[in-house]
């Protein structure tokens, strides 16, 4: 039976050069509007549930343009406020081969989401009408009144019996200097709160500061994962191990730490076109995974084909269905489809 | 010495999403006119003979636009119609590694070429003016009407002497249940005017529904198709083995059965830009080569050869000169050519 | 207060030549999807109300991209419903100056939204559900399956209090030899029902087939428009009269008849970038007016100024927000607004 | 009955910056292949005849892409010639409104047309198989041997019956210095074998140094070409008047004088989007009247009605059928055609 | 003899939808840097002079790209600092006929430029080596550090010699509510310290709050600025009428008030292809004109001129040489120059 | 410390078909302006250098846009002559795996650079001003006019204490039949006036003449250079050994010979997306390590990167600062990096 899934984040527009120009050969761009939250409820949507999101934007044409791309990926905008004066935006210059990506952000925290004024969200509304909430530790890094609003709905969320859902997300150049000790506090909060988080061992051992003898990753996943899953009352962590190979492929694997037994999806290996939002998109095939009954192995299986799939498609945003994923779970290469 | 050469079949209009991306994030089309006949008659073109189209095209600007085409292709107009009303289109949305592309058709029974009514095609004329006739087992899907034009011009050649050509390309999507059924009647009755067919092993058990005990590909193939070619006193039965990588890569090996005996040409493994139209090269490869009285060890390498070269050049249409295929067929991968 | 209104029609793909090549120059395309109903819905929708539009689109990739498009347009797709194999579509090659531009049609009668089976569409719980629904000559002219659909859900809308809209938008090249003839008892059925029509004078004399010894335009108006007021029982009778200058510019005057008087809008002259859909722009504008408890000269206004603006914006689709429009009223042309 | 015409002249590639930027702010350009010879050769052909280009291509990309493009333009290519190494082009950066546009060359005297060799062209079996030829004073302005081959083709087609059309279009910038002196003799061999020929009152002062007291335009005309049709044996000798308006808007008017008897057009005013091309455009519905035993009325009105689409059109090349000449002789500026 | 001449202004990134799409329709901009220094200092370098700018740009990859702009546009940039972490940037949606262009800033305070610390900019090095410097108003707006800086440099220059520009550019949305109270001391500095100012007769009663009795425009602005040219000292003041017609055209007049002395342009009327920068085109003129010692009336219409060229051009930033500008004051609308 | 370095050589028009299509199949071109000099000069500017170019371009559009282009690229353009008609250009479209990329070129001999007269380079001006100058073995294969250029300016540079760099870059293509005996002579002048340069094993064996008994690659290298070197008294030669896989991955090795000890780069495999002006890269790198007194190992390792970076860079310039090659130097295959 399909749920109701609030994700609360910013929606940043996306403008990026063409092809695998850099912005000083180019005078072209291609924008289009993303986010966590965005990318979140725009999977859980194409998955066959209601996703809303939960944000501010501007009230001018950018606005605008922004709450139409929203409305195209399928987003319900119900809780969408409009206000403020700016829309965080970052460029976005494509990698080739042993040349990486490029982003380029403008000054977020002016944004319209940025800077909400308290009651700017009517939490009892939004908490009282769905199943469960997603966040983001991006949203967490921005700063005090922001993260009150986060707070504040996580707590409202809880109060009415809905899931909270916390992605860690730990993005080192948004946190600045000494950004693991600011950090740490702050993630234990929304730790509290929460019953489905997304990390991995780094994230314990980086953002949380616990520490291992073990050297090997698998090791400190099995050491310190349990942990925090029994300190902070978790039901699901989830996450992934990926490798970059030279030739613009990845491997992936998917692990999922659940009634402390870890479930670990298949090793991927694949091209790649456009990485950016592939780990929404994998958390977004746990989420399903979870609201929708699967068992371990078949949800962390179905979040990695769902990341698998997300990194041969344009944009931040996936764009796979259901049925797109049970497909990608059990297919070798295929031939044209006609 | 050149010489002239018909092919009969529908005129599609391509549609093609630019990149990578789905019809739901565009907004941007690149189009083209092609179609088995169009492919096999412009190859044919470039290899030096006189390609002619037998097809029909509505009066409007769709049809113009088409025309225009086959003639920037180097095909031959005299025998194409004007008349009825619609262009059969599909949609294309490229894959990207393990997401494979998607065709969506238009309504293909409506259009001009498949509601030509009868006496359409001057027979005579046509079939006296040329060397060999090509038929492609996609329009044999269509209607009776279509059907009844392919039966009456490939008789009419064969009353001239010239060449019948058939190209078995059962496509499941265009039978619809129980197709093989419906189709193995018609198969053989153009199987019985035709004197060089493409086909592999598979055509003959499900087209055919003749049955094997061997197992392997090869094994199937050495049995089946010297007892077709036996049946329906075929001259030439060619056709390929293709495997898909998952790393866009494909690896194709031709084969050729004539006099009784195979040849092999050697397995090529290439990266592969637009696979569509690949197997009208190889035919079209195939036909040059006997056409030309090749032995057929270079007959099936050039057709190999030519098949390579379409998978790396835009559009379903056959680009390549003669000489580029045997360059090709000598070559490794080269630096720039300045 | 805002309303809730749907409108009844088919979805159509738009692919325009870009620029003012022909189909036979370019090899690009750009699509957007449209419709009167598309275009009626979205603009009430930018108007403040709740647009529906009822219609049917097919399952494939496709449909899909047709009802991505929509959610960006604003409107709610509850009532679209999925099935059948295919999007009817057009091509549009821009004319310029004295040139004019040419529409291609693919086989519309093939459409999912033209061959809905009975029972497609929950008639008691769209009607149910809205103030006002919204028809069209257009889809008047297809078959009797849909014409069926149009007046079952006509009657249904009459019955539970809402207000039915007819649009007479007679398309010669779609009701074919004889048109008016055919076209007449069907008219006459829709008029029975329809509380606001969009017609001129033309509409009455040829559709309707009534006669009038005046000459001039107006004239005929005067004369004719209350008649058919008088013998349907239509409370708003609105429509245009336009006239081409040799310029790239357009002259239009609004006009309605309420309650036995006319009222007429200013005389509006501009140039003109995209013509398609000006009409529903104006239709949207004297709903938007009725539904909102408007004087007569204050909706004949408004509708102008969205019919102006409507030439102005790309697409068929109005794209002006109520404020664009009160501007667009008040304002001579004006500097960069920055 | 349609009639075969070949043009001699050299293809040349025309690059194009996109929308009115400069060569120094774009990164792409548009390209097409065209020539006073093309256009005339496209046109005829569109208008139902037969049309041969005589002219020679290098045996390289550029020239197999140049007769690609030749055939798209429904243009018989029997009578190209491969070989030499270079192809002349232009760079087109478009201007507006006050601002001209700007055209750049490449060093045509390099290219295959103007260096073929003596021989190159098959005289006998050229003028034998046609019923007019064209050429243009562009041609006769290159190099000696270039007017070798444009004279002897003259000869040759004038000693079989056929018509010979000169099109005297002096271009300064080609002749250099001193142009007029040189050019004179040149431009009388031309009228010596010439049946139909293009030109003004101007060309007759500059070309041919004529003088008259006449001040007025339409005065020299009366008084001047008249004496040239005598003194040079002309069966038909026309042209136009083009005024320039400041708002991107050309008046056009065409004249014709046949058997002493001068006949005008009508005055044509209108928008212009791509004036080049348009002179050719004139040309070829003169030529097409005549072929097809026009009253000379119907003719000139026929070539300004040419004219007019020419301007109307991007591209060099006309695009227009026959039909679509006599709709724009009689249409007023039109509605969308849907 | 050519001069030096600095510009001291902040660089923005344009983005620009192309066409006259909305940014809800569309997914691509062009893009590119200016700003009325950069315009001012890259017109200048065009008609001969070197232009500097001085200004800021972040160390980043859109800091790169707008200092390869700088150069591309010949400006040369030994007096940019690097430093700061943002670029401002506003987006441009073109207007059509009666629908205006519309303009959506980013938040400039936050850009380097903004941001420059005390110290960015080494005054005597700079001041030292131009023969003169221009400010704009834009500027004037930003905030107190900002301004401290243009005061200092103003002083640096006036104290060695050089000639101060100030063009008052008083944009109502960046000085807000009371602006005129909060902008005129500030404007009064510039003025002590200005040798060249741009404004007219509404600049002087709003800005500077003068009164008049005047009713017309000639008689108030004949009545203000000779006050205000006795009050400040300044040698030259100029500026421009502008009134905007409905189809798309504009009419302008340029005046220069020096010495006493009123001297007017002739009036031009012309199509606009891109208005933004057109009054830096101005400036531009008129200070090439007084630094080259033209006569005010060579000088004024050389201003003109060159004004209603950069309307013409895409972007901006003006693109004509002094040999353009001198060719569009003697020229009516011209033919394709070939 | 930054030195200044000149480069000597023709700036070419690039013209690229986008994507994969062949010339015949597009309607659009990308173009660029580069050339050997162009890309040595750019990727010293980039390193930190002052880079300037000694060449000619047309005083038309092109060479405006030509010269915007190389400011762009933080070029120098004072010692560039404006003079001459054409410039030299060539057209590229795209390989894709076994097909090879092609390249066709316009008549560069007519180009303003290659007719250049004497005492079009202030010999005297230059090579007071500069560190080094940089040749290229394309220039010398242009014509006598040219050679006399290059030999003047490299003996006024050794003159003046510069360093003189020579880049062999033998092109079958410009040099004909009898190539190398032709080239020879020309080749050991430019030797003899040399300190540092480019060549490999094969340069020397074919276009020097040497004859060596050793097979392997490596062993005739060490056999050969060090003859050389020692000949022509050249301080540094180095070079790149390459090897093309048939995945779109190439090998590269550098290696360089000093004070007679040869070192190696390590053997770098990477994606090709841009091939051309890689061999500038690695040029412009060791020039980079040697002028800034770097360790032979550290300046063929930085060398061996930067010719990395420009083979994933789109255009013929290379684009990386510095520090972007530092970091691949380092790195293995990276993540985005936001």
């Amino acid at each position: 039976m399909p749920k109701t899934i609030a994700a609360f984040g910013e929606v940043m527009m996306r403008l990026q050069v063409p092809g695998f120009d850099l912005l000083s050969q180019s005078n072209t761009l291609n924008y289009s509007f993303s986010g966590t939250g965005v990318n979140v409820a725009s999977a859980l949507s194409r998955f066959g549930h209601t996703g809303y999101l939960v944000s501010r934007l501007p009230g001018n044409p950018l606005g605008d343009a922004a709450l139409s791309s929203l409305h195209r990926l399928g987003i319900r905008s119900d809780y969408i406020n409009r206000g403020g004066s700016y829309l965080g935006l970052y460029f976005l210059e494509n990698g080739f081969g042993m040349r990486p990506s490029r982003v380029t952000y403008s000054n977020r925290q002016e944004s319209s989401f940025n800077t909400a004024p308290k009651g700017t969200y009517d939490l009892e509304q939004i908490a009282s009408g769905i199943d469960a909430i997603h966040f983001c530790g991006i949203t967490l890094a921005m700063n005090d009144q922001v993260r009150e609003h986060m707070l504040a709905l996580a707590r409202a969320v809880k109060q009415h019996g809905g899931l909270v859902v916390f992605d860690c997300n730990y993005r080192p150049s948004l946190w600045g200097a000494e950004g693991y000790v600011k950090a740490k506090p702050l993630y234990e909060q929304m730790l509290e709160l929460s019953d489905i988080v997304f990390m991995n061992e780094k994230d314990v051992m980086l953002t949380l500061g616990r520490k291992t003898a073990a050297e090997e990753r698998i090791d400190q996943l099995y050491e310190l994962l349990p942990q925090v899953a029994a300190d902070y009352r978790i039901k699901v962590i989830a996450g992934t191990h990926r490798h970059i190979h030279g030739d613009n492929r990845h491997s992936l694997q998917g692990f999922m730490l659940k009634k402390g037994a870890f479930t670990f999806s298949e090793k991927l290996t694949f091209s790649v076109h456009d990485r950016i939002g592939a780990g929404d998109a994998y958390a977004s095939g746990i989420l399903h995974g979870e609201l929708s009954g699967y068992e371990p192995e078949k949800t962390v299986n179905f979040a990695a084909a769902a990341a698998l799939l997300a990194h041969t498609v344009s944009g931040d945003t996936p764009m796979s269905s259901e049925q797109d994923v049970f497909k990608a779970m059990q297919s070798t290469a295929g031939d044209v489809e006609r």
